[in-house]
């Protein structure tokens, strides 16, 4: 942390690497408009001002150093403390080619501005009170999401749902510790002035508010990472074809808008903004029984780490009666995952002859991987296993590691407090643990911090951001 | 080109594809504001108007489409005739999450935009006299730009130099045109009202001109594309070794500014600001005798291309009277070519030995490509090569064939004019050849077009510019 000093100038690009029709080269600090302006010329090369300028405005002009015209550019100034870090700050739209943003940034550092460390601005905006911590982590989130859902609760997160359910908590817990020290202070005297009853039904409410937290960070991960999906069967059910068949339809659709093709990730999809990831079973150790190796071998790791089981079989290969007995053994080893059973390879002539053939399996799903059929019924029954571990758009959800552990640890120091006042422990014992599930929730928002905390968070930012 | 329609509202992202801190997604056209005012909001999700504001500033917001916020954004607005295509136009910065810009351009698509089509931007510039056709074109090469000449013949010519010297040429023409055609009016008079040998020299003047344009499109090519350079030798020499010493320190040179990598092409260096563009020798079939191969293989290939030919030995496996004998047959089929002598393999022992050995050859350079030693040296040679080939700055260079075709056209129509003056042809055949000339001239910069024409050069575009 000691590399960020808060009054030097930083520069970097924002926008991604590439080249492209524009880029964005952003400045934030207190010489952010004079580095800019050693450079800055109208159309006519007459030296341009930009102090004097009112915040939030655009600046045609043109760079140019020893002469040499570097680009013509737009430039938007925004006047501390109203833009985005609280500091005076410059945004410079140039061509896209990679020598100008290289030439500029060369400009703008050997003129006084420094690198900007990943996250810089956005840690600049939160020592300067204008994001709370939470808030800015979820910059990151909100540009790394890529779901409907990881961008809903982000966005959420961003503009502070969050961070005011943590703050309501503290009030609460600041009351009951208000309360608990009164007592405290007249504890010579033997009066309790808190009631202990009311003191034990605020701290159960806030232990309860907590509680759904914590248990949201389950969802909150799965949103954040994906759920994960294993595909397991014998080695001829058509596992990869199945996965493959998904991929290209996640990919056609993405693509329908060009210039947004997705980084896809090899085994993720989106579907109905969910996002979904494959677990990889080229592992799988191909044998002719299956049921067998399931205890031993890879589908079990596979199986261990899903959310969902698929089990795909061709449904040209087995009886009605064999299939009952191998998912009976696979039943054994899912645990709460969910399990899709999925029939592969049917077609127009066996259809009916196979839903009669499996009538026993109501929840059975038949497709044809190869030929692309009934994949949306696959896909709907994916989404509708998610649907139903219930999330709602307006509850709060917690997506971070860090914030689930302060918590949880929260949650267990008022645990050792509600238990204190069933054991009538004295008001000062007490005290301690509340203060301690203070700070935790403090540093969630940032209110109680420290320079590690604050570099592990930001060095997670792209550098620009 | 029936695609594009002028009144059409048009929407791109306008900045490199990618996850990363900001991304900018630009529309133009009448609609442009209402477009995006119909999902803009305050932060209290009050709406917002975009039409009340003033041209040239920046607006924060977020953007709502069915109670669920897509981002908060800043929006920048630009009234026609004051825009980059002199229609109303709105840039719209977004945290640069890949799902965001789909959602984006998905809500401006979905009320009335279209996607834009590549250099459609740049077209309604050129529709709207922004920026007449040659400068349009620079557009493209500024951001294409990746070396300190490409990028300044490129800004030159976007700034209208070019342009201003072929519409300089074209009134000169257009003064010869109306003596030659005053002549015409007169012809039955048998009166000569321009003087034979004004015309002669004003026409002599212009071809000298265009054919000076004509010729720095050798130049401008190479600078453009980048001088090819063929490194020949036995294959025990080191040449693979030389061509990524090279590359990797242009590499490093390159990566000093975080964020910055170039997308190397996988043969391109950049040395003091030229482009040098090595031509693959991979396919130099290995024979112990590469003299006798050099008649026939692909050696003779990679000279033909090259406009410098460097001819690395091992300085350890030659005598100087051998080498003698190589170079002298070399020289036969170097052409124009610039030959290049490169001892390779030196080393701090044997250095002075070998510059004895071979003093015959003052000119040669002694490397060790393998220990980066003495490689400045062939660099710098490198460069001086390209220098005395002469370079000004501010000399016009025709780096586009489309171009340099026009000029040639014209050049050849001019010299039949310049002919029928000498063999005192009558003034309407002239007139023919120079409006031919004229029409030539004219296409560069647009004054004369069709659309073919602008669609083969605007699709070359990227999207968003």
């Amino acid at each position: 942390m000691t590399n960020y000093q808060p009054n030097d100038t930083i520069v970097a690009l924002a926008t991604a690497h590439g080249s492209s029709a524009i880029a964005v080269i952003r400045l934030s600090g207190p010489n952010a408009f004079s580095v800019v302006e050693d450079y800055f010329y109208s159309k006519e090369q007459k030296r341009k001002s930009l102090t004097d300028k009112k915040s939030h405005t655009v600046h045609f002009g043109t760079i140019i150093h020893q002469d040499i015209i570097i680009d013509e550019v737009l430039v938007t100034i925004f006047k501390g403390p109203n833009s985005y870090t609280g500091q005076d700050s410059v945004e410079i739209s140039c061509h896209g080619s990679l020598f100008i943003q290289q030439q500029l940034l060369k400009l703008f550092l050997s003129s006084g501005a420094r690198m900007a460390q990943p996250g810089e601005f956005t840690m600049r905006a939160f020592l300067n009170g204008k994001l709370d911590l939470s808030q800015a982590e979820a910059v990151a989130d909100l540009i790394a999401s890529n779901s409907a859902i990881s961008h809903q609760v982000a966005m959420q997160q961003m503009r502070g749902g969050f961070s005011n359910k943590i703050r309501l908590l503290r009030e609460n817990l600041i009351d009951f510790a208000a309360l608990i020290e009164l007592e405290l202070d007249f504890s010579e005297e033997d009066v309790e002035f808190a009631n202990r009853n009311d003191l034990k039904n605020l701290i159960a409410k806030i232990i309860a508010v907590i509680g759904k937290l914590v248990n949201s960070f389950d969802v909150g991960n799965v949103i954040k990472n994906g759920i994960p999906v294993g595909i397991v069967g014998k080695p001829n059910a058509g596992k990869s074809t199945l996965l493959n068949t998904l991929l290209d339809d996640d990919r056609a659709i993405v693509s329908d808008i060009p210039g947004t093709t997705r980084d896809t990730i090899e085994d993720e999809i989106t579907i109905d903004g969910v996002l979904f990831r494959f677990i990889d079973t080229a592992g799988l150790r191909t044998t002719s029984d299956v049921i067998e190796q399931i205890g031993v071998n890879k589908a079990l790791e596979v199986i261990r780490k899903s959310a969902i089981v698929v089990y795909l079989f061709d449904s040209h290969e087995i009886s009605s009666g064999d299939l009952k007995m191998e998912i009976d053994m696979l039943k054994d080893h899912i645990g709460d995952s969910q399990l899709v059973l999925v029939a592969n390879k049917i077609d127009v002539e066996n259809d009916s002859d196979l839903r009669k053939e499996f009538n026993q399996f109501p929840e059975m799903i038949y497709i044809s991987a190869k030929h692309h059929k009934n994949i949306d019924v696959l896909k709907q029954k994916l989404v509708s296993l998610f649907d139903t571990r219930t999330i709602n758009a307006t509850d709060t959800i917690v997506t971070n590691a860090r914030h689930a552990n302060a918590l949880r640890n929260a949650e267990k120091a008022l645990y050792k407090v509600s238990e204190g006042l069933n054991g009538n422990i004295a008001g000062d014992l007490l005290a301690l643990d509340i203060r301690y599930a203070l700070e935790e929730l403090g540093a969630i928002t940032g209110q109680v911090t420290n320079e590690d905390l604050l570099d592990s968070i930001f060095t997670r930012f792209c550098i620009g951001k």
